[in-house]
Formats: structure tokens, C-alpha cells, sequence
């Protein structure tokens, strides 16, 4: 979420928000928010907050790059700032002020209860893609051991507020997700989150989910880290799990693309308001949807916002993705209750639903 | 307004919005608002709305700054992009695509027709502060054949929906001053507003605003154009000035700037959040505010805003300055009803008023 205030999330329909553990600590501290009351004080937000473990970032910035490298997409040219992982924890350089720091899993926990996010994520090590087996299978026991010691830091100064998720790892391999899952249930986590490498495809995608599924814990609820297609999240769905984040719709928004489930056919689950084919379109983005931006303002008008370069096009496109978004979880909410869920099902924004 | 939805600056309060004719000629195009049905429609505003005449942008652009020319500071370093002044108009190249434009008093009330705002105004040169008397003089009177053209134009098309603004020049000269308010009061113009250079300092303008408010019409509404600081606004409203308008109060708050009345001896109208002095300071930035900004932010969560480069920090310094004019004005309106209206009041922020 950028250039949008929670009062407008929570007028879209948001009901929970993630919060980045690593960003938050390099600016403006975990302290910083601490002595505002935590971040749902800081940043005026009632309703449930998830902090992730900060690893993600760091492996991801670390590499230039491990967002692009878990889906299996290039390399960006991003400055490397990950300095060296060893069995303690992660040593990499701030981006903001170039400092040396450390995190532990100790520390990721520490800073995740200065946050006072509701529920909160183990550190664990991002595998890349690219990772041999026996890398993989290295990473995964450690990431087990941090995640023990997560844990243990955890209950030292539980006081009931929060609640931790474990990390299944194992990249595509399904003998160590075997392994990551079974492990992850043993302990006493209220949740489980499924991460790592996922694949290279988006195929490969859904079968690594569908295949990790199978091993985790069954009564407990079940993250999918940093994933938030619609397909993907239909799949997902299928399979048992129960949430997801993904900085997505958010970003899209920001780029012009505001979400839409088109014809079956057709892949792309978005529209690029950039185009010049919406430069005199004076429909709304989706007639049926109930969102500020859909209620009040055409294509055609966002178009220009963006040619302009006005950030208002990409609020206007965020307030209708985050919509569109919980609009979804309602809909597959509702099939699930009458028993009619089907990963194929072709979503539809009903007109009336609010 | 930039990154703000219409909707915020309802919730703020505000009760008209001003639209630049320059800037919406060049892009989108008035033919584009046209066909959205009008501004109001097109930006979801159901308020009042103001157009300028587009005269100001050309000369302030086109000079490299005609804006700070006006208010007697040094020019900048834009390109100038205004080709040539003649009697029938203004010829300039577009910021936008670089194709040669000619804004004429017709083409602005024709563009300023087809945008639909409800107060528009007469397309006026703007003399720069540092123009001769002889240069002034000369400049004004074009200006009062261009206003005469302009209310001809109007009147042609008028079907009583848009209401049409004068516009007294002269520069700092009275006699000059003096011969246009009464030029203007003699046609039938709706209001009238106050153009061109207002001297080089705070304290030549405040001269030079009440020296022009004894020549303008008693009984029309009266616009004083482009000012905006509260001192500014409080000197105008003692010489009859009824509205007003400004970047300032929206810009300042995309710089940090967010609208306070401090100490009567300190002239500052604002605090700046980027300061280091805020970075702890838990208190929202004016207790007595109902703002959504002050209501639920700290001023250590701004200075954080803008240090991390997020626009939310501008967006919520906007909803806050808006908020703040908008009281302002009604405390003036207050003030002007009991009786009691001074200048020199010191301007508190009342903790029930909304």
C-alpha cells in the first residue's frame, strides 16, 4: 500500500494488512514503533495486522533479486546487499543508511513483538530457484533450526497477543516439503506458512502448492507467502490454504493495471489503463463493481491521470484492486459454504454483493 | 491537489475547487471534459467550481515564472515556452507535446464553456513585477479589450449556468489601479477579480490589495487571484476580499509544510515535519483539529512519512491544510457576523468546530 490511507483500505473492504518486518526495521525501527503503541496505533488500523520475518527482503534484496528468483524469472540488477548467512543469522547492509546489521531469529522475533503485528512469521532462509537439491535440503535444516529458536524466543515472552506461524521450505522437492511440513506440525505453531521456491512456472507453481498441502497441518490455518494472482489464489484455495499476501494488486494499481477477470480464454487478469484503446472509454473499470473508483470515475479519466502522471490514477486503481480482492475472498468464501467451490469456476463480480 | 481524491477534500471541508484552464486545455483537452459531461462530472465534485482563464500559466510559464515575477522574487529556470503576445492573443508552445497553441479571450471562454465550471474568468495579460509603468499601462489596456471580447464571447453562449469574473490589473500604480477597477465595474461582469503584480514584498501587497479594493464594485463578489497565506487572507478579507486562491496550502503539504498559526511574533505559518525536531514528537500536529490527519497521526509518523519518500506523508499534510483553510475561513466568517473581525487576531484552531 503506498498513497492511500487505511481509512480507504478499510473502506475497499480490507480486512487485514501485512506489514514488512525488514523495511519497518531499517526505517523507522521496530523501537520508533514500539514507543507509538505498535503499528496498528502508528498507523491507524484496528482490524488484524501480519508482520512477515524480514527474511524474505533480505534474501531477496540480498540477491538483487529472490522475488524474481523463487518464480523463476531473471535476475534484476539490483545493488546485492546480503553480506553472508551463517548458522546465527543474516549480516547484510542497510539500504537506507549503508549499516552493517544482523538478523537473528531471535531478533526477527524481537522486532516482530515491537511491531505488535497479531500474527507473526519464524525467520527462515529463502531458498532461490536456481538451488541445487542439496542446497535446498541444507537451507531447509537450517531454516528448521531457526525456527525452533523462533519459537523458543517466542514463548520466553508470549504474553498471548500474538500468534506464530512456522515456515514449511523444500523448495519443488516433494520428499523435503514431506519432511519441511511434517517437521513444522510437530511443533506447537498456531499457523504454518508454505515458502521457498515454488517453481518456475506457473504450473509448476500450482503443483508445488498442491503437492506441500498434502503434509501440512490440517487444523491449523495455512499461509501462502507472496502469492496473489486470481488463478493462484483459486488453486491455492483448492488445495487448503486459508490466506495469502501478495504486494500484487497494490502495485499493479500503481502501474495502471487495474484487476478483472476477462474471458476464460483469455490469461491476463487485468487491464492496463495506460492503453491507448481506454483513452475515450467513459465506462467505469467494472460496471458491477461497488468500489469509490468504479462508482464515480471512467476509464477514460484514469487513462489521463496516468498520462498526466497523477499519483491520483494509481489511488484510484489501488482502492479498486484492494476491492476487487476481498470481493474475491467473499465470493470463494461463499462457494466454499454452499459447497460449490470449483478452481475453474469463472469468477464474476456480482452486482450487488458489497 | 495532487494524490487526493475528491472525496477527501469533501471530508475536509472544502467548498469549491479551482481548475486550471492551462493545464486542462493542454491535457486532456477541453473536448475530452466535453464528452465526460463537464469537470464536475469527470472529477466526481459536486461543489462549486472555478476555472481560471489559462492567462496566468502562459505568462507565468512562458516568462520562466511569472508567478514568482508577480510576487517580486528572483525567476527561475523553467523553459519558457510563451512564443509571442499580439493583439488578438497569446501564442505558446504546449508543455505537453510541444505543438504551438494561440489562446485567444474566445478560446479561453470557448475552452472554459466546454470544462463547465460554475465562476469562470476574462482572459487577462499578466505584467510582470518588474514591467515599467509605461509597459503596465500598455498591458492593461489590452487587457480590458481582451476582458470586453471575453464578455462578449460569454454572453454569446450564456445560458445562465456559468457565471463570468473581470479582472482589475495595473500593477502597484493606483491611478492605473484605479482606472481598471472602475473599467471593470462598468461592465456587467458577475465578480470581479484582482490580477497582475501586487509588489515585492508581504507588505506592498497588503498596500497594494487595499489601495485596489477602493476601486472595485461594492456590491459583486470579489476575487483576489493566486494568494493564499493566511496573513495574506486575513489583510484581504479587511479590504472586502471575499475568496480566494492558492497553490500554497495543497504544495506546501506535498514539501512537508503542514499549516500552523504559531507565536504572534513568529511570522511562519507552518511547521516543516521533514525536521529532525519532530522525529520523536508523538503529538498529532494540532491538538484542537478534527482532521483525519491530526485525529490519528503523530507528527513523528509524518517526519517518518516523508523520510521514507511515501506520498501518504503529502496526502495526509493535504487533507490537514485543507482542513485548516477551510476552518479558517469560517472562523473569519464567524468573526465578520459577531462583529468582531480583526486582521491582527490571533487565528486559534477551535477544539469543537468543525
Amino acid at each position: 500500500m503506498k498513497a492511500v490511507t487505511t481509512q480507504q483500505m478499510l473502506e475497499a473492504g480490507a480486512e487485514i494488512i501485512l506489514a514488512n518486518t525488514y523495511h519497518l526495521f531499517l526505517q523507522p525501527g521496530h523501537e520508533f514503533v514500539s514507543r507509538h503503541g505498535g503499528l496498528h496505533k502508528m498507523i491507524h488500523w484496528n482490524r488484524p495486522l501480519l508482520t512477515d520475518s524480514g527474511g524474505f527482503q533480505i534474501f531477496s534484496l540480498g540477491h538483487g533479486g529472490v522475488a524474481n528468483e523463487i518464480k523463476g524469472k531473471c535476475n534484476c540488477n539490483r545493488p546485492k546487499t546480503l553480506l553472508k548467512i551463517d548458522e546465527g543469522g543474516a549480516h547484510f547492509r542497510s539500504y537506507v543508511d549503508g549499516q552493517r546489521c544482523y538478523l537473528t531469529p531471535e531478533k526477527s522475533i524481537e522486532i516482530q513483538r515491537g511491531l505488535g503485528a497479531d500474527l507473526i512469521l519464524t525467520l527462515d532462509e529463502c531458498t532461490p530457484f536456481h538451488a541445487k537439491k542439496q542446497h535446498t535440503e541444507y537451507s531447509m535444516e537450517r531454516s528448521h533450526r531457526w525456527e525452533l529458536r523462533s519459537f523458543q524466543e517466542f514463548e520466553r515472552h508470549s504474553d498471548g497477543r500474538q500468534a506464530l506461524y512456522g515456515i514449511v521450505q523444500g523448495g519443488v522437492y516433494e520428499d523435503l516439503r514431506e519432511r519441511s511440513g511434517h517437521f513444522v506440525a510437530e511443533q506447537e505453531f498456531f499457523g504454518q506458512a508454505i515458502g521457498g521456491s515454488l517453481g518456475e512456472t506457473k504450473e509448476q507453481m500450482h503443483d508445488v502448492v498442491s503437492m506441500t498441502c498434502q503434509y501440512v497441518c490440517k487444523t491449523r490455518p495455512t499461509h501462502l507467502l507472496g502469492i496473489g494472482g486470481i488463478s493462484d489464489i483459486l488453486n491455492g484455495v483448492k488445495n487448503g490454504i486459508d490466506t495469502f499476501d501478495c504486494v500484487h494488486p497494490t502495485r499493479l494499481a500503481r502501474h495502471g493495471g487495474a484487476l478483472a477477470h476477462p474471458d476464460e480464454n483469455d490469461r491476463k487478469e487485468y487491464i492496463n489503463l495506460k492503453n491507448a484503446q481506454f483513452s475515450e472509454d467513459m465506462r467505469p473499470i467494472d460496471e458491477n463493481c461497488s468500489c469509490y473508483c468504479c462508482q464515480n470515475f471512467s476509464r477514460a479519466y484514469i487513462h489521463y491521470l496516468f498520462r498526466a502522471r497523477e499519483m491520483l490514477g494509481g489511488q484510484l486503481l489501488t482502492i479498486h484492486n484492494v476491492t476487487f480482492m476481498m470481493r474475491l475472498a467473499r465470493e470463494i468464501r461463499s462457494m466454499i459454504r454452499n459447497g460449490n467451490f470449483s478452481e475453474k469456476t469463472h469468477f464474476r463480480l456480482p452486482s450487488q454483493s458489497k
